[in-house]
């Protein structure tokens, strides 16, 4: 049995706080499963780091990771390093491309039932949506050239996208699709009608889609159109989402409200297929971000942060039994929770529960479980 | 007293009953106010055009509404147009352009409290919804220079901006925020974190209310977070929201569904500010499409083209005070149709009155207001 390293980002503010929560959860499947054994190793990142070291990501950090089997990220950033030429941000940004992190994985589901009442939208429309959002991550207007405005009066932007890079995320996309049980379809969001990226993306899919993967359903969607059925029948989107860096960037933001806190919610990012890619890479973090003002209180909502290390543990791992039991010991409590009244919700959805009680009762739970 | 030309462009489907609705609206406007005089000339455009002309828009078209003093369009489109060179939808981008409409005006907002049950968003949430958002309309990644994927295996979209269309727009946004009792406070979107076109944005912004409008409240938000807040809490955004052509395209569209029918909104597409730009040109349309499906049958909601009509008035003609009227006699007859029952709720709200009767309770109701 080889021992599988896993590097902790904790990060600034509640950082700390939630990474601590999902270690000790990825221990109790440790010392449940004798099949898997943990080495983990801490390193600083963003304002932590720049406050050490300078910089918002050593080398040594990113080495590190790059030898890790996966990393697991708090949170970055806080009003009091202003410095714009050294930013917190940047260090997670650096990180995400050392790692060549082409595939940002969002699921957006309710972790319990219990939770559709915190959702701003009714809760027939809430009910059962159950989606990932497939982002490219290191492509797009994010990386193409540009032109400040530096007196000239003009800026530009460019969206460069290959065959290649939608060609890798499209398969990723179908792979995710074959993992529900029955395959789920997939709904490419792009805007065809304007763009020449969007008409590669289309085209390229298409072709994936049609000569690997003939069994599968793929559907197309305009991004103008999703941003609208996400918020009156966001259902409809059910299954895998696969979009481009933009557009994933403010779908998977604007379907994250959906579940009612953003504390809720985990996202992976992932350099390829485990079993197919080679020295596959994999950062899981919640979706929030690092709360200054609630920072050190213990109050935070760990579990974004305990399903981000379900993540890991399905994308990195192959683990997917031990994930599901994380998933499910959630699941139990939050609907323990509800049941019991307000006793083991965070201040996020209304209760007075600390981050260790939550974190305690779900290590019980998944004692029980595995 | 000079006579007003309106062109009327009926276009596909559901087109011309929504646009006769308005244009009954306008003559009773024009019947009780003698300062206001209208000559309304019918043209084709889209799906219409193509069956008569071979094209989506003709020059005489072009012509006819750059000679006007505002447009009222229905909407084109339908699947029976399916040569993908000669498109409805074609028409109605080329008319955009001749007439150089580079900002669009969509107010989101109830036109009657009692619509908020048909709100995807929970009463609470969606409830006191009240902003217009700014959307450039000929620049950015719309009309960049682009290179298609032609076997290269590559293609790009370029987004340029200069400081010029920027201003330009900042200063409509400035003063339709000025409008306002008090004044709004403007909301500019952007992902000034990654795009050097919003840099550009955010910087000129800025500029232009510094120096012009010191007294108005600007804020700034990144677009993802802006996505989210519409879902989580719209009422943040109330006031007046500018963006980009793209941006735009996107949240307008996430926008319009929180007030339950799509059916029900306006919205202006301008060249300029009232009083301020020479051979101001105005296009108004609701921002709904052709709905092939339910055409002909008569019972298509006519309210968004009927406040289509008022935005008309206000930014073409000045006409504040009839354009309040009209918004008024919606009001009163959608608050009617609650407290009533659903006797004048049109389909799209689960009622079954035809679209004359909305039209006809309208009229009643504003022959009493002016
Ligand atoms: C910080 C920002 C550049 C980043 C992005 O847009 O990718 C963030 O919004 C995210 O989604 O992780
Ligand atoms: C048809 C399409 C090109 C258009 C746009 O994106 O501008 C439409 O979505 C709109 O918003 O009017």
């Amino acid at each position: 049995m080889s021992v599988k390293k896993i590097v902790v980002l904790p990060g600034d503010h509640i950082g700390p706080e939630i990474v601590s929560s999902a270690v000790e959860v990825l221990k109790t499947v440790e010392k449940k499963c004798s099949h898997l054994k943990f080495e983990f190793q801490e390193h600083k990142i963003g304002g932590a780091s720049i406050d050490a070291f300078g910089t918002p990501l050593t080398d040594e950090t990113i080495k590190a990771c790059l030898e890790a089997d996966g990393i697991i990220l708090g949170a970055v950033g806080g009003p009091e390093w202003t410095n714009p030429n050294c930013r917190p941000e940047q260090g997670l940004l650096k990180l995400r491309k050392s790692l060549g992190v082409w595939a940002n994985l969002r699921p957006c589901t309710f972790p319990s039932k219990s939770l559709l009442k915190y959702s701003p939208l009714k809760s027939e429309i809430a009910e059962g949506v159950d989606f990932c959002v497939v982002r490219e991550l290191t492509g797009g207007c994010y990386f193409g050239e540009r032109t400040e405005d530096n007196g000239s009066g003009h800026a530009m932007d460019t969206w460069p996208y290959s065959v290649e890079e939608v060609t890798r995320i499209a398969r990723l996309a179908a792979w995710l699709a074959q993992t529900y049980n029955p395959p789920a379809p997939v709904t490419l969001l792009d805007k065809a009608n304007v763009l020449a990226t969007s008409r590669l993306w289309r085209k390229t899919v298409a072709k994936v889609f049609k000569e690997e993967f003939p069994h599968l359903t793929l559907k197309n969607q305009l991004i103008d159109s999703a941003a609208m059925l996400m918020v009156k029948n966001p259902r409809a989107l059910n299954g895998v989402v696969l979009t481009d860096n933009l557009f994933g960037d403010i779908i998977s933001d604007e379907s994250s409200v959906i579940p009612g806190s953003l504390g809720l919610l985990p996202s992976a990012s992932l350099s390829g297929i485990y079993g197919q890619t080679e020295n596959l890479n994999c950062l899981v973090e919640p979706i929030h971000g690092s709360a200054p003002d609630i920072a050190g209180q213990g109050i935070v909502n760990p579990v974004g942060t305990i399903l981000s290390g379900a993540l890991l543990l399905r994308y990195a791992l192959n683990a997917h039994k031990e994930a599901a039991a994380i998933e499910s010991a959630v699941e139990k409590v939050l609907n323990d929770a509800s049941i019991g009244g307000r006793g083991l919700y965070t201040r996020d959805l209304g209760g007075d529960a600390k981050t260790v009680d939550i974190t305690k009762a779900v290590v019980e739970e998944l004692e029980k479980i595995l």
